[in-house]
C-alpha cells in the first residue's frame, strides 16, 4: 500500500493560491433583455432613448396654457373653452405642443356647453412628466458586472435597449469517479454507491450562475481518469472531479493532475473537506473534491464559488451571522478548522443551537442544518451555555419560529413537523435526539421547547411525570400525551430465533443491539431485565448502542444484530418482523410559557386532528386515543 | 367625463380582503429529483432505502475482527495474517461479513510476508459507517412545502427517491392594456409607450415560482378588455392586467371586473400603488395593476406575491432592516402610507440615506434604490439627521461599501461607477444630484463621501476651493480634479437662433431653460449675465429649472426650450448642436479620512488610468490633463 500524506494548508491560504494560479477566461454573449433575468452585464449600458420621449400628462385632466389660467380663484372662477383653451388629456398622453400644464380632473367643473371651470391657476409644467423623467438618452442605466433584477430589465427596455452584452455562464464539467458509482436510479447492490453528489454539485453550480454538465462516471483507473480530465479540459472552463481526491491506493486523481498539469495543493486544514485537490490542466482550473458528500459540497463552496463569482465580477455573498447559546458542549481538535452543522431554535428569549452529527457522510445533516459553527484551528471548542456566533443557512426570521424538540425521537414527530409546515408556513420543528432524560433536562434548562419522553416509572407504574417531578420539583411544567405505541422485538423475517420474552435472550448468544443510555427504550429493556432478575452481562451485545429505532432496525436488517427492542414502524421500514411486547406512553413535555403560546396551540390543533391521528395510526403500532390530553402539570 | 373615486383602504386590510376572497387552487405534478432544484414539495418525502445500505469502511485501511485485536500495544505489537485476520479495505467499501472494525492505513505497518502489524486494539465498529448513517429507510427526508436546495436533492437521491410530488407553478396571465402600448422593440412615436412593464411583472412572477405568460396587449376598449379577461380566466390561475386600473375615462378595468366577477376593492391607501384593483372572476383571482411602473411593481409585490407564497405554503420573505440617518428631510402626506426609495451609503461610522425621486413613473429609482423607507399613514415624515429604519433592497454588506457622491452630476461619475464595479466588485458608487453647493455641504456634514463641484469664483478666478474655505474654514478637506469640461449652448441642430454669447439671449424671446439654484452651471450663467451687465428678467425662461445637463438637453430636443447651458455629451445624446463657451474645472471634494481610505485609492487608480481617461475624453468636451491632481487641501 502506497502512502501519500495530505498537506494541511489553511483554507484561506488555499483559496488565495487557487485564485492566483487559475482563472476562468471571460466570454460574453448577446442576450435579449426579456430573457436576461439574473444574467450579469459585461459592459455598462447607456440609454438609447429617453423615457418618456415626449412631455406627457402625469394625471387625467385637461391640458392648458398656464399663463391663460393666472388669476383663477374661488372668487373669480375661470371658464376655459374646449380646443382653444384646453384639451382633455389622460395620464401618459402627449401634451399638445401649445400647452404647458395639466389640471387634474378632480379640480375641473365641466359646464354643459363644454366649457371647463377652474378655481385656481396652473403653475407651468404642473402634472407634466417631462421628457426623460424616467430615463434620459445617454445616461447610465446599468453598470458593468451587474446581476439583472426585474426592475433593471424594465429600465433597459424603457431606455430603448432590447439586447445587451452579458457574461456567458462558464461551462463546468462535473466528473463522477469511482468504480462503485452507479446511477441513482439503478438497482442498489452491496458495495455500490448511487451518485447523488453530481446532482448536488451541478445544482450548486447552477445557483452560482455556471452551466454545469455531468459527465459519465469514470472507474478507479488511472488511464480512464486521465482521459476524462483531458477530454473535459478541451471543452470546459472549469473541471470538477468528484472523489479519488484522498490518499488511498485507489485515489488516482492527484497523480493524474500532477501528470497532466499543475496541482497547487492536496489537502486543506479544514474538516470536513480536507482531501481537496486544487490545480490546473492546460490552463483550466481543476478541483478534485472529496467523496464524502458533506466534504464535497463544503469544498465546492470554498473553492469553486469564489472562482465563479470572480469571473462574474461579483462580491461573494456572505451568510448572515447570529449569536446563539450552545445547548451542548462542542469539542474540536487543535490545528484543524471545523465546520459544525447546527440546529437552531428561539427558546424564550434567546437562540439555542445544538451541534448535529459531524459525519462527513451525513447529507441529512446539511438538510437539517440551520447554521454552521466555524471553530478556528486554534480553538479546542466551546462549553455548554457559551455564546458563539454562527453563520446562518436559513433566514433568522424562520429560525425565530423554529421549534426545538429534544428528547426521545418518535416517527410521529416527523409527521408533526411536516403537518406543521403545511398548516403554519411560518413555523417549523427541528428534533435533537437526546433520549427522554436528555430531553427533559433540556426543557428544564430552557434549551428546548418540548421533549418527547416515554420513561416508565416501575414504582408508580406511571410514565414521565414522576421523572419530571424528581428532576424539576418546582418548575412550571406541562406534560401532554402524543401517543401510545407498541414496543416489541425487531427480528429478522420469520423470527428465526423465536424471541418472545427477554428471557429468550439471556445466555442465548443471539446478538442484541441496545439503545443509548437515557433512552426510554433502554430504560424499558433494563426494567424488563430486572423484572426477570437477569443481569445485563447475560445479554450478548448489551453494550452495543444505537441512537434511534430506525438504526436498531437497520442493524437487524444488515444482519449485524439478530434482535433489538423498538417500535413497529421501524421494523416495517426494513421489512422485518415485529413481536409486540408492551404498549408504552409517549408524551411531550413543555414549560408553562410554551404551553400557552400560539405555537403550542398550532401543535395541539394538529395532534387532535382526526385526519392527522389516522395518518399516525396507519404507521402501525400507535394509538392516538389520548393525544393532546394533559398527563401532568405543576400547580 | 365620468368621475369615479378610488377608495383609500389600508394596504394590509386590502391584502387580508384579497387573501380571504381569492385563492390559487393547488395542483401537483411529479418532478424528477435531478430537475427539482427550487421546486416546492407537495408532500412529505420518506426514505425508500438506507444510505449506506451496508456497513462500509469510513477510512482507507484494514478490516479486522475487533476481538482478535485486543491486547495489541507498543510493547506487544500484534501481527495479523492477510485474508484470515484482515482485509485491505478502502473508504466506502462494504465491510466483509466476518469483520466489525477498520484500522486506518496510517496505523498499520505492513511486513514483506503480507502480515499487518498493529500497535493498538480496534474498538468494535470503529471507522465503520453503519447502515443508515446518512439516511435510514422510512425516515422523513423532506417535509411538505419545502423549497428544494441542492443538498436536499442529494438526500432524496441517497434515500432512493428519484421522483417527487411537487406543487405546480401557478400559471399567471399578464395582460398589458392601453391603446398607446407598443412592443419595446417597435419604433417609438409620440404618444406610444413601449410595454416594458410586462417583462418586469413576468420576471418578478418567475422569481416567486410562478409560470407567467405575457398575453397580447389589449387596447382601451371595454369589449376587448372583457374578452381578454374572460379568455385568461379559462386558462390561468391568476390574472394580472396592467393599467386601466385608475378612474379616468379610458380606465375600463374596474368596470370589466365588476361586470364579469367580483371586485374586492379599488384603491389602496399607499403611494405609489394607489390605483390597484383586487377581485376575482370565475373564482380566479384578478389583479388590476396601475400603469406607472413603480406603482405596478410595488402593487404586484404587495398582492400577487403573498397569494403565490400562500399557494406554495411558504412564509413571505422579509426584507432585512437597517437603521439609517437621513441626509435630507422627508415630507409625507397625512393619511397615506408612502414607500420612498432611498440611496444608502456608509459614511464614516453610520449609514446615510437620501430619498430618491418619488415619481411613480421613474423605473430608474427602483434600479438605484438601496432601500425603502415606509412612512406610515399617520406620519408627516422625518427631519434631516433623524434616525429611521428602512427595508433593504441590497445586502447590508454591499451598502457598507457603497460610496455616496453628492453634488453636481457629471457623466464621468457614471463611467466611474461602472469602472469601479469592474475593478473592485465590493465597491459601488451612488450619486445624489444636489448641485455643487449642496454636495459641498453634504461632505461637510459627513453625509457623503465625495461631492462633484464646478463652482467658479469670479474674485479669485479659481474653482471650488474658495467656496470650500468659506463654507468650512477649518475642516480637513481635500479637493481633487476629475476633469476639465466645456460648457456651452445646447441648441437645436443648425443653431437656428444663432446663439453665441449670453448677449444674444437677452430680450430675444428665445426660450431658455435654466438649472436649479446652487448648481455650478446656474452660477456660471449668472456670472456670464453679470459680466455683460444683464439682469435675469431679460432672459425669457430664466425661472424654468431642470436638475441635470441631460434634462436640459431633453427640453431643447422636445422643443419646449430653444437653448440651455450645459456640456457637450448631453447635446450629443440628443443629437443637438453645441456652441462651446467656456472650459470649466470639475473637482471632487472629500474629507481627509476618506481621502486616505482604500476606497478613495481605488477611485484615484481609475481616474489616473490612461484607458479610463481615453474613454472619458471620447464622450466629447472633456480634458483629463489634471485628473487626480490635488486642487486644494486644508493644512
Amino acid at each position: 500500500m502506497r502512502k501519500v500524506y495530505l498537506s494541511n494548508i489553511p483554507r484561506r491560504e488555499a483559496l488565495e493560491k487557487f485564485l492566483a494560479g487559475a482563472e476562468i477566461p471571460q466570454h460574453t454573449e448577446k442576450t435579449a433583455v426579456d430573457e436576461a433575468l439574473d444574467r450579469v452585464t459585461s459592459k455598462a449600458v447607456f440609454a438609447r432613448y429617453s423615457m418618456p420621449g415626449y412631455h406627457a400628462a402625469a394625471m387625467d385632466g385637461i391640458a392648458v396654457q398656464s399663463q391663460k389660467t393666472f388669476g383663477a380663484s374661488d372668487q373669480a372662477p375661470l371658464l376655459l373653452k374646449p380646443e382653444q383653451d384646453y384639451h382633455n388629456i389622460n395620464t401618459g398622453e402627449p401634451l399638445p405642443a401649445e400647452f404647458d400644464a395639466v389640471i387634474k380632473v378632480e379640480d375641473v367643473q365641466f359646464h354643459q356647453d363644454g366649457r371647463a371651470e377652474i378655481l385656481a391657476p396652473a403653475t407651468p409644467w404642473q402634472h407634466v412628466r417631462s421628457v426623460g423623467e424616467d430615463v434620459v438618452s445617454g445616461e447610465l442605466i446599468i453598470p458593468s458586472r451587474h446581476p439583472l433584477r426585474p426592475q433593471d430589465l424594465g429600465a433597459l427596455l424603457a431606455g430603448g435597449i432590447t439586447e445587451i452584452d452579458t457574461l456567458k455562464a462558464p461551462r463546468v464539467a462535473v466528473i463522477p469517479s469511482g468504480s462503485e458509482i452507479i446511477d441513482p436510479g439503478e438497482e442498489r447492490k452491496k458495495g455500490s454507491i448511487p451518485d447523488f453528489n453530481s446532482t448536488v454539485i451541478a445544482s450548486y453550480l447552477k445557483q452560482w450562475g455556471a452551466h454545469p454538465e455531468v459527465k459519465p462516471s469514470v472507474p478507479d483507473d488511472p488511464d480512464q481518469i486521465r482521459e476524462a480530465l483531458l477530454g473535459a479540459v478541451k471543452e470546459y472552463e472549469l473541471i470538477i472531479i468528484n472523489a479519488g481526491s484522498s490518499a488511498g491506493d485507489k485515489d488516482f486523481t492527484y497523480a493524474a493532475i500532477e501528470e497532466l498539469g499543475e496541482p497547487f495543493l492536496h489537502g486543506v486544514a479544514t474538516r470536513p473537506g480536507k482531501p481537496t485537490i486544487l490545480g490546473k490542466i492546460g490552463g483550466k482550473p481543476v478541483i478534485g473534491l472529496p467523496g464524502y458528500p458533506v466534504s464535497a459540497y463544503m469544498s465546492l463552496e470554498w473553492f469553486a464559488r469564489p472562482l465563479i463569482y470572480r469571473y462574474f465580477g461579483l462580491p461573494l455573498p456572505e451568510r448572515d451571522k447570529l449569536k446563539v447559546t450552545l445547548g451542548r458542549r462542542v469539542v474540536s481538535e487543535l490545528g484543524v478548522e471545523e465546520f459544525i452543522r447546527m440546529s437552531v431554535g428561539f427558546v424564550e428569549d434567546r437562540y439555542i443551537a445544538n451541534p448535529l452529527t459531524r459525519g462527513a457522510g451525513v447529507t441529512m445533516s446539511l438538510v437539517r442544518a440551520d447554521g454552521l459553527l466555524v471553530v478556528p484551528a486554534n480553538s479546542l471548542g466551546y462549553e455548554q451555555d457559551e455564546t458563539v456566533e454562527i453563520e446562518l443557512c436559513r433566514p433568522e426570521a424562520e429560525l425565530r419560529h423554529n421549534l426545538l424538540a429534544a428528547g426521545s425521537h418518535d416517527l410521529i414527530l416527523d409527521l408533526l413537523a411536516s403537518a406543521l409546515k403545511e398548516r403554519a408556513p411560518y413555523l417549523s420543528l427541528s428534533s435533537a435526539h437526546l433520549g427522554s432524560m436528555g430531553g427533559i433536562a433540556a426543557v428544564g434548562r430552557g434549551q428546548a421547547h418540548l421533549a418527547g419522553a416515554h420513561l416508565f416509572d416501575p414504582e408508580s407504574k406511571d410514565y414521565n411525570w414522576p421523572y419530571v417531578e424528581k428532576m424539576m420539583p418546582r418548575a412550571d411544567m406541562h406534560l401532554v400525551n402524543l401517543a401510545y405505541r407498541m414496543q416489541g422485538w425487531i427480528v429478522p423475517r420469520g423470527n428465526p430465533d423465536g424471541i418472545e420474552t427477554v428471557g429468550n435472550l439471556a445466555d442465548s448468544g443471539v446478538s442484541f443491539i441496545n439503545r443509548q443510555k437515557g433512552a426510554g427504550t433502554r430504560i424499558l429493556f433494563d426494567h424488563l431485565l430486572r423484572e426477570e432478575g437477569l443481569s445485563p452481562d447475560r445479554i450478548y451485545g448489551y453494550e452495543r448502542e444505537e441512537h434511534t429505532h430506525l438504526n436498531v432496525a437497520a442493524a437487524v436488517a444488515a444482519g449485524t444484530a439478530r434482535v433489538g427492542l423498538g417500535i413497529l414502524p421501524a421494523a416495517r421500514a426494513f421489512d422485518l418482523d415485529f413481536v409486540p411486547l408492551v404498549e408504552e406512553r409517549y408524551d411531550l413535555l413543555m414549560n408553562g410559557s410554551f404551553y400557552n403560546s400560539s405555537e403550542a396551540k398550532a401543535l395541539f390543533e394538529i395532534i387532535t386532528d382526526p385526519h392527522f391521528q389516522e395518518k399516525a395510526e396507519a404507521m402501525g403500532g400507535y394509538s392516538m386515543r389520548d393525544a393532546g390530553k394533559s398527563m401532568g402539570k405543576a400547580n
